[in-house]
Parts: structure tokens; C-alpha cells; sequence
């Protein structure tokens, strides 16, 4: 467990599930999921704060920190019906980059190889090439596909003199080999960022990315169910990376780049059940909550939703019930007395 | 009136109608609603705060408080075209949750005694069971339906080693036979609680409970008119009780329990003009709005908003005007010179 | 440029655009669009602080201030493809509206006269009047029509004993013969006022107001479309004037009159986007946004994104691309290497 | 009474004292202090808000709104020992200072015709030409000193194009000869305005200004002491403008113009008790507090307690009671049962 | 441990101490001091928030928790030097404050019994009574004194209809016999309350209040210096009650009944300083600070160092460190290398 | 100047002096002091946002921002009687603190070279590594003494496993020779850091540090005398840096890691305008001003008069004025006409 996470927010674990240690194997044998912590800020281009996000992921929620959480919509207790354990902040000092990110890769590595899916709390989107990588190292490059929700496309080159930043680890997931670009969906994009050029070089990646303008024109159900097709074409499994900025700032205004025009919260619910639901998500990360710039923790209480919504439909997709009904009355087939 | 209650803001009526004292019937003679404040929140599991709704319900709007609000979509002036008085707020001790809730239960079995509807404005929901309760303690036991807004079904047992609080009034106006289960209508829910056990009570009492999966699968307007039918089978009025978070907490942050995923602002207005232009409605009550956890007011101005709604439609129902049309252009057959 | 103006924040322009001087015509040769500040608030009638959102628009952007700002979803630089220049901001004491009005109305003419569309950020609404009718004095009286995003109609007669103030700029545009009543398209009213007698004004004046209930029920683009027909008939051109409070409160709580039930942010940038491919706008105003009633900007940043959405819109129109396909994929036809 | 105060906050009165009109002599009949709310803040340079400060300061207050205080310290209870009343808010429109000015000054010179001493809660401290000003009308030009408590001395001459404004208002005072500039005293000036021209105005006015370089210095209470002495000369009443940003940011952040480096609130009321306690006080102003930058209600409250402790002093300098002696232990001579 | 207890806040220790459960005294064995949440807000007359004072007074420093805290001035490390342990939250129901209130004192007797010190963090000062009366019971009613720091006496008789409440524990705990009323010293206080008839019953029991215009008059210390004779006259122990209002607010803005006027944080943290190390403590509560009305955590902060000063200093006053000295350097007399 | 810094705020100068180029030693001819950004949070231990402070110490001041600010103190104007030029931000990327700290390095050096004063506006504390090391790598190292003002000893070794951090600039300035640890006056420590051993090694370098339980015993203008006259002993010139969280809480809530029980404002006033007054002062820096956990702007505003302050007293050290006298009343000596 690191040494300085609690000092980003108390020591505690994602909504009281049992603590593990990721350097142990054995503390994670038969676990489904392992949470990690990347409390780190040093990749942002704007606003910082994201270093106490992975705390107040954990926290934020007005119910007792009892490790269950039964889903009405799903029928399924993700925190229960899995074994959901939670390692922990990996050490990252925001001031050194190129030391804190592959600290994060290994500790995701080390998830993956225990046979659960991470479930990385950022921290700033940088933190998206250790998450994702770290998956591929253990199951393969190019063999996982990546499901992007964002305002931004995060493919920048070299922003501040680095190529390190939350701009662009999708360029170099993609340049590394780790992911491939014609299994890259993202979801979301909008406003002024990338320039041209750097669109080109998405394009030359064979990239597939959804600007709300299509989005709106098409639907959100129609645009996933495409992306859904691709996402597992010659792939074995599929990382979500979750900005929370793909929300319009109302939704979600403790972030560090807000961009207006963006999905509600109960979109991004629904889409990240759909894609727990149907597709075998490997890992997953939750970024950009930036604390500091929130009110009254609406932005934390989403992202803490955004990993309930997602363990509760890996539960159910993992489950003997049958397939999920969205039109089911919430009390019908219930236990009577 | 309340000796305390202007301690919990400025002793004032709801956007500056007329005074009465529901102790005194004469002095509510010929009112069709009355406003009464419910400035406690002892039965609040999280973020308390409700103390201070009332009076932030009562002033939150940018436009004098002289008793008159025009209607720009029902053409009605809920403020005029009724009789509308404040009674004010009862005085009820958040840390005495036996004492203060039947004092309040009392209070509203008065204004419905002298034949107005009783707008309750909250307070935290734990005052559902004396408003509905003291409503059908004159109307009669099982002759009220429930159309109950809110992100949570409030039907828990015990919590806090208590019978009271803001998560069971509900199980406790089924339980007391004050509101029948087969006729209450649950509209929003989402989100981890209550547990399955329940949810099991809750199908035993044949609730219908509209989960927001549901609702956005089927569409908000069926499944209100459904509820609809429901509600008016042999029963003689309808009890609207609106929890401000079943509205997602980017439009209503001020609240004790908010839930990712809900209804917008719009969503809620448009629901409370239906019920109110086409259900025959006995009693109101707004409640959960935190002014602590508020920013820039805007969830007291989405609870203001939501009571003149009401009274809106509520006058338009009562008035001689033609059905109402929502196609029609706001300056259609105007008076003109 | 004012003297007073960097009072009320930094004096920057716009996004690192090139400055210009109103009163200087040589120092606007060439430019498609003339930015110019309204620091004032003197004219609202509820919450003040809109002297700060001139500043506050200018730069509430996480990119840098580098006077480029490459749309994704129209595919041009609304910076670099229109020669986009700031006047900073016109010295308007908030104190002495008779004074200050006629100062922005001179300034406005100004930037016309140079043949570039006005872009006036303001700023609370009684601006529209000089914003307008600055427009209206340069190219003729009657020949201007008006598409104005609002919760509130803004045809008061006489507030605070003044005929001069934030919710009469509409009624003083059209009884001065500036503006047409019956070119007059108002979007988005909800709530409360005007009464009823302001209401048969409009009516006489065949103004056109489409109420959130009606734009609901038949859709914000069959509205718009037909808005669009009417505003272009036997007029020159458009003047767009955007109050920001026509959105939800949860999407711009940093107003100083907010109405709940509003737009979406995604809804406003969308109309703003259709106004600006397909009508000849000839001005523009974005109005009553208040820092500091603002969270973490958002409210700022969605009024810099008005601006650029319109600018980006503006500079396809006037491009050789073909026409907006909003079905179009992100990457779809790029350069490739 | 206003018609348009009670926009700027619920229509309440100080503290629940009893109202007044002040244009009905027989309303105020036996007063020996009436409230006057001025919701004006056209006259700022910077901030706004104030127009809000007039209901701040008469509600905040965590104690019951009953029209009783009794003070621990000085064993006066200020609203039940002197008769105070409320006459409510002037109407200010502030876009127009021109008109505004004039009405408060009427209505302010109505109270003292009335015997009463004027407390007019600001709004922005443009208002003291017409408190102090008023009050001159009727007790006679230069015949009564001032005691002002500021970080700036408001000496301007012309600032924004206007005579009027928040930095002029003890010029014109003094230009207008209704007061005395040799009988001015200031307490708290700090920071970098005026500039040397306008002290040099000040200077040739015999100004008598304790910047706080001299205050820390010399002692609070010595300066207190020698002003005393200046302000009794030759004048019948002392006039008592309290602009709250005499104190610290720290302790005051709600206001406009905040300058580091004040008084503390401990010693702000302590000077405020001492004046009113030696002084024969014939009108108070408190101003400056700005609602929407306050924290937690903390400036509100302290201007409230400035209030309260004016006149609880005011009352013990009326009462039969012994010398007031700050070292007597609370409760020593109590009544014993 | 409390099973309600996590839901006001993540389920943390003071800092990192060791957890012990106090119905098991096996697990306090050997501790000098023990910690107890009290997360009730259910008596307070005002703003509420309290019930997340513990976990914010437990977990707000910026350093990391590791469970150690060398004191610069005091050169002892209060978490080290002392057995500090944790006991967690006492599970009280702001609803039912004659219920939790017994509860917590049952905790605070078990502590006492163990042999440790009880910290009590609060809540809401009603919390007091079962604070000093949980000590009385074991270490003999009668026999501890109490040094009582806040602006107000908190020696109401009824409030609210109630007994209990945080304005009356005090009144409660000398009515009761617990603590004698001649050995009781309140410093701070200030204000309006309570009125004439309760400073009589107070001058009854030979209370000895320090008003802060005696303290600002006489000075600090020589109150302290002659409160601490008082205390230590026929009594075995000191109980120290620090309301957090006792600081201005603009050292202590989230409490829930703020009073203008009072002592610095360096006065508070110096005199808890005095008291810890000149007088024999037997217990300690830290009330009323409440989170949502806190800045940047400043109030929270505040709390938790003056439960560290206290710390510190029992250490000191323990340890074979000789008198303490204020004026030595810090570096004084250090081991060199 | 930096091509991201106009990132972290609008591209503005200090208060509106002109700009300069530090590379170009031309544009700095004749310069007294030069401006620098240091727009740098990668090294902070706990909350980040200071990359935001250089832009909001910059511009927060209600003045307007002429390049004009006569000091009603000293008599004399900063930025005019000194010839003050602003060099924008030096580009440092958060996530890659070893190369940032060079660059800043280089950048001071270059102002020093020219004859010039830089005064560095944090960011966080790593900064004084570079700032006082520029300066002592042109003016010689051992030459230059330190005065500190800060709640920390900032003398760590390794922090995050890293050397170079907010919590170590001062051991590194030490050890590396550029500074002597026997001229190093630290004034304001306190608190719970460092540990022991870290003191031992501060004792061993001789450092002299002020905790403010000496200031508070001593008298804080005893201890600065002493200080002063350890500073100037066999040293050339004096830096001082000033963390802006030696100031209590109350004062400066924006900060990374507030300490309760630190100065006021005012004496840190007081003491800034002394040492430049009294000592040869060759670089300043003001770090730790954090905007997101600001309030109303005021520790912005507590930072710029830092500065302020700072640049007045040089100019009054510089002038033929005659020396300070703290007693001369404001209008004293003026000009008449």
C-alpha cells in the first residue's frame, strides 16, 4: 500500500470492501475486481486536484461503507455477487511523471495477472496509458480494445515539452503497440481540441471517434451498438476508460477541463451498463474528478456511480439471471411472502 | 405560528401571500391551499439541513414578493386564482423526531379540515408520514393515493434503531392503513436502496414503482399516465409528495441523499403541471431541499418553482378555461387593443 | 479602449485575438468580427455582478489564449478563418444607465460601420437595446429581425420607475422603430412573468414567443425552422441576442434571474450553431452571465462557448466547404499522410 | 415602504422590531432609532452585491427574530430599552444614482425630523452623502461631526465620468458644506488610494485621517481618544459611517473592495461601543457588506452585531446605569433569587 | 463500534491511531487517551453540520496519518509519547437526542473507568452533558471542574420544548450535581444571550464567567491565570469544553451559531496549551464545528489542532521534559550530530 | 516569455506594468525589479491549484490596473518610482519538477544579471530552490542571507522519493552551498513538522528559527531586530520568501497546507515593509497562494499587497525621503494649496 495516499484523503477502501495488497498474489486470490488509486495530478494542463479524486471516488455516498451496494435496476450486488477488493493507492508524486506512471503500470499488471479486472481511480487522464497498458502487457498488445469516453480525444503529441500528459496517452497507447487505432472508440468528443493535424493522424490510425454532433444526429444507443461491433473484432477484451468530463460540466463541474455541450449523468450511466453488460471489459478507469473545483460532491458521487453501475452489470453479465430487461417494472417476479 | 421557526430564516410567507393561523379555522376561511413549513430535519441519514428549507422555498425567486405569479404556459396566476395563505412554520425540535412529527400531523389535518389543500415544504422526507397521514386522518384512511417523486422508495423499517426517519415514512403510511400500497406510485427511483428484502415488502404491498430504467425505456409520459390510472381507482384524492433529488443532483445539488441519474428540472415541472391539471389532489409536499449544500439557490428556486407549478395547474384545473393545449403559442389569442 | 474596464477584470482579449480601437476605423480594416465588452450590471433588477463577465468570457477556456480555436464538429478555425478583432471594453458606469447605454449604442455603430458583425458580451440584458439598435442605426431602421434566447420576455414598460433596464430591452427596440415586432423571435420563456397585460403587447406587436412548453411539446427544431422563415422574410439581416439564464440553472447557475425548466447547454450550443450556418446574423449579444454567482466557471465557459460556436458557424458559412452534414463522422475525409 | 425592496431579500425588519413608515410622522412617534434599508450598489467600482447587504444584515442572526437583545456586556437590551423601528427599504433603482441618492437622503432626513436617529443599512457607502447629508439637512450644515471607519477615505472627486459613486461621497459631504472637513475623522485607512493629489484636497480640508501604520502605532485607543475630542468640538452630534471593509479580508471577505491589513471585528466593535457610549450619535450608517462574497454569513453577522452593539451602547449612555466599567466581571451584582 | 458512524464520514481513525472498542476494555488496556466521535447535530438551534465534525476533525491535515505529531513548541509527540487510541463513533441519532445523548455518556464512563482520557469530538454542544457527566460518574460528581470555552453560557433551561439541547448542558450538568456550579469557568463568552434571568440562576451557582470585554480589558492570561485557581480548589480533575465558536468566525467560519468578536486560533491553541500542561484534564470535548459551512476546511483544522495541542501538552506534563519554556528557540539546545 | 503560462490565467502583467523579455537583457535596461511567474504545483505534499497563483497575485486588486500604486504609508509609489518590469511565466510543466526548477533558475539569473530585483510569484515552495539559488549563482554563493516567512521549516531531506519537493528547498539551498545555514532566519514555524531529526539537522546548520511561541512570548518586532542583524552580517544582500501560509487560516485560506495559529495579515504587512525598508533586498519570492481554495479572492489580494508592500518600502529604502516614522498621521507634511 503506498506510503503518501492517505495523505490525499483518508485511508480508507472503495465503499468498505476488504483491503489487498497488489504486490501479495495471495491477498488477491479469488478476487473479480481490484481497485487501485492513482492519486495524481502532474499530467493536467489546466486545473490540478484530481490527486484527491481517488479518495473521494471511495467515499462519496450516502449510504454506510458496508461493501454492498444491491443495484434496483440490475438485481445484482457488485460489491457482493464479486469479489471486489481494493489495493490502495499506488504511490505517484505528481512532480515526477516519468516515475509515477510506470509505477501504475506494474501495479495494474500485477491486478491483471491475479487474474481480476482493475479498476483504476484517477487522478488526471495521463494515468489512461499505465491502466491500459498495464492490461495489454499481461493479455496481449493489440489484443484488447479501448471504449474512450471524453470531450477530448487525448491524442496529443508533446504538450509542455513532454509526451507524458493527460493530452496524450491514447496517442501513445496506440504508437506503442499496446492498443490498436482501428479498435479505438471514443465517445463524446467536442469543442476545439485536437487541431488538424493531430486529426489526421487519428484518422490515420483508422480511430473511430463519436463527436456529440453525431451522437445527436444518430443516438447515443445507435453509436454504442456500432462501437460495440468494433470493440470486439479480433480483440479478447475491452478497456473503458471514463473521463468524467464526457458529462456536460452541470452534470460534472469538478474537473479540470470542462467542456460545454456534453452527456447528462444518466447517459453515461446507462452507457457504461450497456457496455458492462454486453462486451468482457478487462479494466477500467475513472478520471478527471477534480475535488477541489467540485460542489456539494456531485461530481464524486457520479464517478463513485460510474464504478457501482459498472461491478453491478459485470455482476449480472456474470450471473444466471436472465438477460437484462429495461423495461421491467422494478417490483415484478419479486419474493412474496 | 412558530416560536422558533424564524429562527430557521426570515418570518415570512411564501412569495408574500396572506397570513393565517391554522389553529384559528376563521382565519383560513374560504382558502383553497395553505402553506405550512416543516423546518426540521432530525430524520435525515446524511447531510442534514432541511431545517432551513422552508423559508429558502418560501424567498428563493428573483421577482417581488407581492403575491401574484402569472403563469406564462397555463395562463392562470396560481397566487390570485386561489385563495392561497401561510400558515407558517410548526414548531418542531429536530432532535425530538416523536415529539415534532405529530405536531405537524395535527397541523395539517386542520388546513384539510377547513377544506384547503396543505402544501407542506420541507424539512426531510421523514415528514411524509404526518402530510399524507394528517390528510387522510379527514379524508379517510385508504381513500388518498400517493404519486411520490424521489430517487429512493423511503420504505425502509427501522434505521438509527428508530421507526422514524426520512427513509420509512412510506412503509409507515401502508403499515398504519393511513395510505393503501396498491395505490402508491413511485416515480424516479434508482441508484442501491433499499436492500432486496424490500423491495420483497414492497411487491407484497403491490406497490408500483417506477425505476429510472423503466422510465427511460417506456418514456416519462407513459408511465405517468399509467400511474395515472392507478391512482384514481377508487380513491378520492391524490397525495403529491416530491423529494427535489429524484432530479439529478446537476439540477438540484442542495439535498441530504443526492443520486447520479435523474430527472432534469423540466422533466419534474412538466410531471407536477400533469398531476395537478389532471388528478384530483388533496395535499403536497416538497421536501429535501438543503440550503447548505445549495449553490446560487438553484435548487430552493427548482422547489419554488415546483409549488407554483401546483398552483398553477391547480387553478387552471378548478378554472373555466378550455383544456389545456400545449402546442398552443404563448401569445395565441391574447386580448389584444 | 475604457479606462475603467480592466477594473472589472484583466485586460485581455478574447482568446488572444488582436486588438482594435471602435473609434479607430483603420484599426478594424478587414475584420469579419469586432468583439467589445459591456462591464455593466446597473440595469438588473435581481442579482448583480454581470460588470464581471465580459472578463469572465474572454478567457474561461482551459486552452491557451492563442487566438485559434479549430472547431471539431464544423472543421474551421472561427479565429483564423474570420479576422476576429477585441475593442475591449466600452466604459459604461453601472451607476448612471441614461449615460452608459448610449456609449455601448456609439461603439456598436462603429464596429458596423467597419463592416464587421458586433460581438457584445455583456453585461446584463438591458444592453440589448444598444446592442440592437447600434445594428439597427447603420443598417436601417425595420431591416434587422431579432432570434432572442431568454427565459424572460424582456417587454417591460417601466421597471424601478425607469424605462431603461434589464427586463425592457425588447419593448423600447421595437416602440423605438428599431426592430420589428413582428421579426421578433424569442426562444426558450418559461415562468412567471411578464403579466398578462405585457403579454397582450407583445400580441399587438405580432412578436413571436415560443414558451419551453411549446417548444417540448412540437421540438426545438420544427420551432426553430420555423422561427428561421419568419426571422429572414423581408429582412437584411439577423441580430442573435443569447441571455444565458435560457438554460436549465443547473447547466448556468451564474445568472442573476434564474429560471428553472431551461435548455441544455448541448441545446443552446446546437440552435446557436443552426442560427449561424443559416441565417445572415449581422450582431450578436451574450448576456446576464454573473461570476459571482458562477461554480467553477461553468457558467463562463458555456458563454465563451456560445461565442466560438457562433464564430465557428459564422466562418463555415462564409467558407467554400460543403454543406453541414451533422451525420458526418469525426474523422470521415481527413488528410491522410 | 419600498416596492421594489423586498426583490433584494425577504420583507422582514431588523431583527423583528416593529415597522414604521417614514413618511407618516405618527408611525415613528416616540423612536428613538429607525432602520433604513438602502438595496443600492450602483455606485461601486468593483464589486457588487450590496444592494443585497440590507436584508443580510437584518436577518443574520442565529437567535430568535423577537425584536429583544439583551447585550451580555452592557446589560442594555438596545431593541426593547431605546423604542427602534423599521421603516424599510428606499427604493434605489441602482442604475440611476442620480435619483436614488436623493430619496434615501428625503427619507433620512424624515427620521430625524422625527426625533429618531437614523440606522441605514447599506448598499454601498455612495449612500453616506445622503445619510450624513440628511441628517445635516435637518440638525444644520456643520453642525455635525463624522467618524468614519474605512480602509479608503472616499474623498475621490470624479471617478467613472460621475460626481457620484462610493469613492466620493465624504467630498461632496464636506464640498457641500454639510459637513465640516476639520471635523472628519477617519479610522482604518489603508493601501494605495487616494492618491497624493487628493490627500493634499484633504489635507487643505483639515481632514483628521489615522491611517493604520499610525493606529498600530500608537494605539487604537489613543486614536480613538484624541478623534473623540476633535469630533465633540464645536458640534452637536457625531455622525457614525461604518464601511466594513475597515476590518480584515479575514474578517470581513464579503464586501467590494477588500484591502489587507485591518481592524479586527473584536476591535470594531469595541470602537463602535466606545463611540456610542461617549458620543452624543445623532446617525449611523453600517455598509459595504456584499451578500454573494461572503462566507458562511460571517460579514453579515458582524455588520449585524455592529448594529446591535450601537445601540446597546446607545441605551446604556441613556440609562440610569452606573459608568460603564469593562473590567466588572458578567455576572457580578446580579439579582440573586 | 458505531454501525451508523461511517455514513458521516469514511470509517477513520484520529490521525491513524490504533483502533479499541470501549464496551471492550481489553482493548483500551494501557491507553492514556481515548477518542470518541459523537456525530450528532440533532440539538442544535441553528445551523446543523455537526454530525460530520468528527470524521472532518479526524482526518483534516496535511500531513500523512501515520499516527505520530512531534510538537515543534512543545517537543513531545502527544500521538507517540501517549497511548492515543480510537473508539470510533458512538452511534446517536440526531433524531432522538434523549437517546443518543445517554449513549454517548455509557461511552465516555467506559473510557474514564479504563483509565484513559476521554476526547470527545463533537457535535453539537448538548453533547457536553453526557461529556462531563460521563466523567462525573466515575471520578465522583462533584469532583471535577469545568474550563469552558464559548461565546455562549449554554445554561438555557427549556428550549425548543426540550430539556436537552446545545444551549443547556451546562445548565443541566450543575442542576444534575455532576459538576459543581462555583466550579465552572467560561471564557469567551460574548453577545446576546442568554438573557437577565439566566445570568441570574448563573450568578446563583457562583459561575464564574469571563466575558470578552473583561478578557480584552484584564488580558488572556491573567483570566486564565486566575480561572485555573478556581478550577483546581477542592476538584481532582479539569473536564475542558472547547466550542469552536469560541474563536471569531473568521478563524472558525463552520460552526453553527457564529458570534463576531472572539479569540484568535493562536489564543485558543495557546490557552488549551496552558491548561493541558498546568492543570490535572480528565476529559476533553471539541465541539461544533460544522463541515458545511467550513472554507477550505479552516474550521475543521482548527479542531484538529486544538485536540493535538492537548496532546501535546498532557505528554509534556507527563513527561521528565523539564518546565516549559515559550521563549526558548526552537533549535535550542538540539542533539548535533 | 512562457508559451503556456497565459494557460493558468489571461496573459497579463503585474497590476499593468510593462512587459519584458528575461532573455533579453535589453528589454530589462534600467530595470529595478523584474516580475516572474513560476506557474508550478508538481511539488506540493498536499492540495495543488498554485499554478494558478502567479496569474491571480497578478491581477487581484480592485484598483485599476494602471501601473500606478501610491502607497498611503510610505509615501511613495512602487511602481512608478521604481522602474518595475513583468517577464510573464516561465514555462514549468508540473509533472517534470527537474526540469522546471532549472528553467526557473536560469530565469532569475538572467534578471539578476541585469541589475534587476526578481520578484518570483509562486507556485509552490520548490520554487525558493531556484529562486534564491539564481540569485546566489550571480551575486556569489554564501553572499546572500535568507529570511523565511512560513508555517514550515521546508528542510526536508526525501519526500515521495524524490529530492526536490515544496517541503525541501531550504536543505537544499543549504547543502548545496548557495546559501549558509547560519544566515537562514526562519520567523512564523509552528505546528507539527519537521520531525526531531530533521531539527537536529537544522541545529546543526545553525539556522535560526523563530516558532511563534518565542514571537508570541518575545514580541514578533524583537525577534525580527535580532534577525535582522544575523542577516546582515558578512552577507551582501537579503532574500525573502514568503509563504503566504504563515498566516493563520483565517487570513489565507488559499494555501496548499494552512497550520492554524499564524500571523495576521497586518503583521506580515508590517514586516514585509521592514525588511525592505531596513535591508539590502536582492530577490523576493511569494509562494503557496492555492485560487482554488480561495475565498473571495482575499489571500490573492493578502499576496499582491505582499508584493506591493514589498516594492513601496524598496522605493522608499531608495528615495531621499526622510526616514519612516510609523507615528506621522497620514495628512501630516501634505501639500497644501
Amino acid at each position: 500500500m503506498a506510503r503518501y495516499g492517505p495523505q490525499f484523503g483518508p485511508d480508507i477502501t472503495y465503499l468498505g470492501v476488504d483491503r489487498c495488497d497488489h504486490t501479495d498474489p495471495a491477498s488477491m486470490a479469488g478476487a473479480d475486481v481490484v481497485v487501485l488509486g492513482a492519486p495524481f495530478d502532474g499530467g493536467t494542463s489546466h486545473r490540478p486536484g484530481t490527486r484527491f479524486g481517488p479518495q473521494a471516488i471511495r467515499m462519496t455516498d450516502y449510504l454506510p461503507h458496508d461493501g454492498s451496494r444491491p443495484s434496483l435496476a440490475l438485481r445484482t450486488d457488485g460489491l457482493r455477487d464479486l469479489r471486489v477488493l481494493d489495493a490502495g493507492d499506488v504511490e505517484m508524486y505528481s512532480g515526477d511523471i516519468e516515475t509515477a506512471l510506470p509505477a501504475l503500470r506494474a501495479a495494474v499488471a500485477d491486478v491483471v495477472r491475479a487474474g481480476a479486472i482493475p479498476v483504476v481511480l484517477g487522478g488526471d487522464h495521463s494515468i489512461a496509458f499505465p491502466d491500459a497498458g498495464g492490461v495489454a502487457d499481461v493479455l496481449g498488445h493489440g489484443r484488447v480494445s479501448m471504449i474512450h469516453f471524453d470531450a477530448h480525444a487525448d491524442t496529443g503529441d508533446i504538450e509542455f515539452g513532454s509526451l507524458w500528459g493527460h493530452g496524450q496517452p491514447m496517442r501513445r497507447l496506440i504508437e506503442s503497440g499496446a492498443l490498436r487505432g482501428d479498435r479505438f472508440l471514443q465517445i463524446g468528443l467536442r469543442g476545439y481540441w485536437p487541431p488538424p493535424e493531430t486529426l489526421d493522424w487519428m484518422a490515420a490510425q483508422r480511430m473511430r471517434s463519436y463527436e456529440m454532433t453525431e451522437i445527436g444526429h444518430r443516438g447515443l444507443q445507435t453509436c454504442l451498438t456500432e462501437a460495440f461491433s468494433i470493440a470486439t473484432d479480433e480483440c479478447d477484451g475491452v478497456f473503458l476508460s471514463v473521463d468524467i468530463d464526457v458529462c456536460d460540466p452541470g452534470h460534472a463541474p469538478g474537473t479540470g477541463t470542462p467542456e460545454p455541450g456534453g452527456l447528462t449523468a444518466r447517459e453515461l450511466l446507462d452507457s457504461v451498463r450497456r457496455i458492462c453488460l454486453e462486451l468482457p471489459v478487462v479494466g477500467i478507469d475513472v478520471v478527471e474528478v477534480s475535488p477541489p473545483y467540485d460542489h456539494a460532491d456531485i461530481t464524486a458521487a457520479l464517478a463513485n456511480r460510474v464504478v457501482l453501475e459498472a461491478l453491478s452489470a459485470i455482476a449480472r453479465r456474470r450471473s444466471a439471471l436472465p438477460p437484462f430487461d429495461p423495461s421491467l417494472p422494478l417490483l415484478a417476479d419479486r419474493n412474496l411472502p
